[in-house]
């Protein structure tokens, strides 16, 4: 069990763990081990102070540096969902399961609009995870949408328990049909249920499947955590970077613009000063029962 | 007319000045171009993400070498009062006076508390600028309590046109008395108006005179700026760093907890963007018209 568990490593998780480390906090930092896309791929950085007119590699490399320094890992996986469990929180990582008592959500802000009738269908025949929910479509047919090359790997396992797979890669591609796996190249647009099938329109024909798998570098904030509030598309917080649920807290791109990294590291920082006096307030609570 | 004054050189008013300067805008940085005590003076920094365990004087020369490289100049000066003239601001210095459209105060917090009686009496029998209103007491009794050395120089300067003026430094000093100037080694404690004098008791006398000067590194904000919205101790702002004044926003430990550095530069960034919003729609409504 973590005092807290970091979830996203762009400029405001990585933050958010050089403070908590430095408050000697037991905390897991959870993402990719490169930081995030928006840092690695940054064109020069100007206003970043104290790092003069740096390019994104330069900066990765600052940031990474900076992490291993100070002795902090990096868990290599990505949350799927997060469950209240009253005192503390369970999140389900593509690779593991975590508990933590507080939580720092810091995944960046993502562009990807979901498609119609997604909302309404998640959990309900609409899965974002593999590993989590392959056996629920053993010997079924499944359309599995990626948005990336990455997502491959749980697309072939996927092949080894379905009966059918069709895959829709939203990438530049030269994928070809094998065993059970049929590439199709068109464009999603809607899902809908249709008595106990899942129907996927796209740009050009519809099919009818047991289910769907959506495999993206991000899930839906709402399925991410449920009841979670927002203020339009970003996690509403306060300026101690509380969400409205009791210790879980948010920082960077998605909470808000300016979409920048100082400003995300800023928030970083706020954030895990309010998770340590949320943890002391949990123990000061315990002392007094 | 500048499109915006930054008050201050910590990382919050530097920041704001690399992404006004990124921004294009016509702004001018006024402060100490040694940056703030707190960074110089700061020991090992280990939760500044990108500039692993640096000390404060390499903190110092990364925040200015940054600055130098983006051309952008700090007038060293010390603003003593801000007079909203109604669509701009007039910014009152020790050196000079400004006149600024928007305004960024991230002056830090300063822990002194004022004296008993200093707030009721301002602007009435007290001042904090030798250089705006010594005129106002030639050939009269005054004291001045200075809290370092650099004050000095308005000292003397003060005691070229009183009659007579008690110094009271509060730092550890070998001051002798010479010409006009008498030094008096107590503590202030409350500040009084009795008939036409004001009366200064300190913890071992009382001192009846015609004006009484404190000279602090920092001017109460109340002072600095009338009418605007504290909570506690710091400047209100919401999240995008504006205060109740239009064309005011404020920016790091003025604005509230955590003290820490990156936090503070965090939201010069956003103070920073907010004026560019500011401006646009200062620009927008007079095109309208």
């Amino acid at each position: 069990m973590y005092d807290c568990a970091i979830i996203g490593t762009g400029p405001a998780g990585l933050e958010a763990a050089l403070t908590l480390k430095a408050r000697n906090k037991n905390f897991i930092l959870i993402g990719s081990n490169l930081s995030s896309e928006k840092v690695y791929k940054a064109h020069e950085i100007k206003n970043y102070l104290g790092l003069p007119n740096i390019l994104g590699n330069d900066f990765q490399n600052a940031f990474l540096n900076h992490i291993k320094l100070m002795d902090i890992n990096i868990t290599n996986d990505m949350i799927i969902q997060i469950y209240d469990m009253g005192d503390y929180y369970a999140l389900q990582g593509k690779e593991e399961m975590y508990e933590a008592k507080s939580i720092i959500i810091a995944t960046g802000v993502k562009m990807e609009k979901p498609y119609i009738g997604e909302n309404e269908l998640l959990g309900n025949g609409i899965s974002y995870c593999a590993t989590c929910d392959a056996q629920l479509y053993k010997n079924k047919d499944i359309i599995t949408i990626v948005d990336s090359a990455d997502e491959l790997d749980e697309v072939n396992f996927l092949s080894e328990v379905v009966s059918n797979l069709k895959l829709i890669p939203l990438y530049d591609n030269n994928l070809e049909n094998r065993c059970n796996i049929e590439v199709v190249n068109e464009k999603p647009v809607e899902i809908k249920k249709v008595d106990k099938k899942r129907v996927l329109i796209t740009d050009k024909n519809e099919y009818s499947v047991d289910g769907i798998f959506i495999l993206r570098k991000s899930v839906p904030l709402s399925y991410l955590l449920y009841g979670i509030e927002m203020d339009g598309s970003h996690i509403k917080v306060d300026r101690l970077m509380k969400t409205n649920l009791r210790g879980v807290f948010a920082a960077g791109d998605i909470v808000g613009k300016p979409y920048q990294y100082i400003k995300a590291a800023g928030e970083g920082n706020v954030a895990a000063i309010s998770v340590v006096s949320f943890l002391d307030e949990l123990r000061r609570n315990k002392n007094e029962n």
